[in-house]
């Protein structure tokens, strides 16, 4: 049976070292539930950040790059998805999540969240600005929330995952 | 040489009359600048109005389908461009446009305002709500523009034609 | 109404001078017929001389870019499409094609021939090898033609083009 | 560091009682290698049985899902990449394996095995009609391998595999 995976999205080279921190914070909580970390693979910013993270608290990581090697990998990636499909390969990291984790805000970032809703997929959004939670959320989808840092976010992130739900019955 | 191709983004279903109205207007005006209309290419929404726009003024229309087929593919598209790709389609639109005009906004024409940032092509939003736009200009980005009605919107878009800033000069 | 669209695939800068000849004898006669042309877009081999024949003989052509931009693109281009997603792109150039012409033959081609057949489309080969010929049928898909020159791969390919076909009731 | 990954790629529906025997014993000596297997994640023919054999050896399996959600998938796979981009999939299926294995031969697979010609990769083809290996050597390229069995394909495969190589030393 599939592991439940979850994405970690946020700016690359632009992310600040708060985004950064929050990032590795969610990775552990992240391998701490058993979960399979995924983002975008780089080696920079929030994507670096979570996958050392989820390494930290031994974890497994999954990234998904837009270049057609590994020559700009994450050294925090165990497998590596090569998609040599640039920005498209956004909707991949989407689609593969069943809940999507925004670590501050990037216009990369923000076409994944917008991908995530039109998905149906729950968004929580850490370290972003007010007026993102007030435009995502002007859809009128239930699903995206905003959590004061990481314990938060995975506490509502596990609303949403399966086995979890499974194991509270 | 190339033709000039300018993309005109919106909701599908969930389009308002008044977005489909703009959106046929700004089909009419691109057609009318010598000018290819290219959208997501759906028989539905502003895809569907600005098609039908161009085609009102003798213009042809390129359709960038997310479907494996043109079984959804609206009447007033010339050049269907079948991707079977889904959303992972949107970057293609937004790579292919040398301006982006975003009709109203639901999550996948945010996607793709997001993405055009994210490539730097010159983004316009007509009727959007005006959360949208504080979003969007917090990127820093300089070239996301709104307009106040389909013409304000072309001459914007204009600036950023190489052949119209040429003609001009 | 769309319009018939067809594609020309074959090697790039490995194309031979006769492959190249047949090419643009190809887009010339596609041209002649009202098809619009579809290729791969590069300015190279067979790609650039399908564009360049059907442009002599006053066509519309469209070329599907491997690439985020259109810096090798062919000068032989009206309507790039700009895909920055690799050879991934060589399945949006089959399922937007209603015929396959193929002139001869390297691993991007044969990627291309093999997705055709998977998705149903004709497919008329031109200058390939004869292993070539024996490979492909041995799918036996009865939709595999080889050709001796172009007018007889246009001739095999107008029979699947429905305009033609009721042109001829 | 990243660990190691090979594909098996081959026939859905249609593979036979063979290929699916081979492709079995193929998933179970790659796990016992220590690799991770990648497949096109389908519930059907060779993509089904090599990620059941890799399970059986205590291996871990990745499935690149062409589909836009988990419905037709292996019960075999750990780790679902869902692309939702059809068989433009198959790319990323090659640029993510170091080496590929391809247990039969359908016109998906033919694609791969074309497409990973392209990308440079190794490709070591069981159970192919001799049509098959003749085709895809008349490229030129050194490094497509027919092997008699899953034993062999596994012994050629490891020369490609940088740790293996290292091993040697």
């Amino acid at each position: 049976m599939s592991k439940t995976i979850v994405g970690v999205m946020g700016p690359g080279a632009d992310a600040t070292p708060q985004e950064q921190d929050a990032a590795f914070e969610l990775g552990k909580l992240i391998a701490g539930r058993g979960w399979i970390l995924l983002t975008g693979g780089r080696d920079a910013g929030v994507m670096d950040a979570a996958s050392r993270g989820a390494k930290a608290a031994g974890g497994l990581t999954v990234g998904i790059l837009p270049t057609a090697d590994t020559g700009e990998m994450s050294s925090w990636i165990d497998i590596p998805i090569v998609t040599g499909m640039g920005q498209a390969r956004n909707n991949v990291n989407v689609l593969s999540s069943e809940v999507v984790f925004a670590c501050g805000l990037g216009p990369g970032t923000a076409a994944e969240i917008a991908l995530a809703v039109k998905a149906r997929k729950p968004v929580i959004m850490l370290c972003g600005p007010s007026e993102a939670l007030n435009f995502f959320s002007s859809f009128g989808d239930s699903r995206v929330f905003t959590a004061s840092g990481p314990e938060e976010a995975i506490e509502i992130g596990s609303r949403f995952v399966p086995d979890e739900v499974e194991k509270k019955v």
